[in-house]
């Protein structure tokens, strides 16, 4: 039913939900495409259109049902479900992903962090996460059932640990090294580009200047 | 001459910018479409359409010249000039992007970073870097040229603190408050949604599962 999706429209309904989320806790029962198409400066067209490929339930004069419309976006994106996540690499951006709070309320739940370096393995990074050696990372693996991997190790070593995770059975990468990694064509790699959010903004300073 | 481009397009000119600079570093001069299409799963058409926007300087057989490419492309996304960046919040978020490399590397300098807890003021995160008093913000903006504000602050006083930054003048901010911000038209923001990534992945896996 939803193979068909793109995935520019999967990361819009990211968004949606994200919007209905913030508009379910503040009580709101209903919400129209023009609501949500002004929120997030979209056309309620574009939005309609989204949420058609999975048979739109808007009713003309009320809009969507939030909570109804919030799971169904949590069925397509798989977030109805929780997801193991192990962390890669304690440098500075592993150890803030660790406890993310906006992770573990989608459903990502962080199982484990490692790392390479004597100094920082057996550190506390919260009350329950603790730092482990990257050596024992085929165990925590499979024991703990982990299915993305997300990759901050340094830019040099990144392929090497890559294959690693992979060959451990992991199927999903979030990948925050700035760099493309090669993969199996049944292994899907995200990758996080922090700058680009930067970059967005300062082309949109630039032009809004002219 | 750039002002019809749409946003997407600009979030894609970044990315083909990144595969650019790699590629340049291999030592490469010239790159097709259809080889830029290959690394990042786009179509060809696709990309030789959003390099029509600034009138696409490709020649038949021999594709884009590599340099002359990144740089119409960093006119465009304004980053051949340097930005100054102040991070307000030093929580781990803060902290990990004060000397996150990819940010310097691409334009933005960091020129400082506040905080409101008398534990943290005074503290170095790298050489060049002290956490300083956000009572200090307003000075700290108008003395050191900050054009954009990062902000890392808890979610219950991001809009206050975002009322302040824009007060004392800043035009542009990198918003990682999980929460969407009010500000005056003039003022541009841009959400940083670090699980988006997550659920992208979480969409792509549960799909190809099926």
């Amino acid at each position: 039913m939803f193979e068909k999706i793109p995935k520019p429209v999967a990361r819009r309904l990211a968004i949606y939900y994200r919007v209905l989320k913030e508009q379910s806790k503040n009580g709101a029962e209903t919400i129209s495409s023009s609501s949500l198409g002004r929120m997030l400066d979209l056309k309620p067209s574009q939005i309609r259109k989204d949420l058609s490929y999975f048979g739109g339930f808007g009713k003309r004069g009320t809009g969507y049902n939030v909570i109804d419309l919030m799971k169904s976006i949590e069925k397509i994106l798989g977030i109805d479900k929780r997801w193991n996540v192990l962390i890669i690499g304690a440098g500075k951006i592993g150890r803030a992903l660790a406890n993310y709070p906006g992770l573990i309320q989608d459903g990502f739940t962080i199982k484990g962090i490692v790392d390479v370096s004597e100094k920082k393995i057996g550190k506390t990074i919260d009350e329950h996460l603790t730092i482990e050696d990257v050596a024992e990372m085929e165990k925590i693996i499979r024991e703990r059932k982990i299915e993305i991997g997300v990759l901050c190790v340094p830019s040099d070593v990144a392929q090497k640990v890559l294959n690693s995770v992979i060959q451990y059975g992991i199927k999903g990468i979030v990948n925050f090294v700035p760099k493309r990694l090669k993969a199996p064509k049944d292994v899907m790699i995200e990758d996080v580009q922090i700058s680009l959010s930067f970059k967005a903004l300062s082309f949109r300073m630039v032009n809004s200047e002219r």
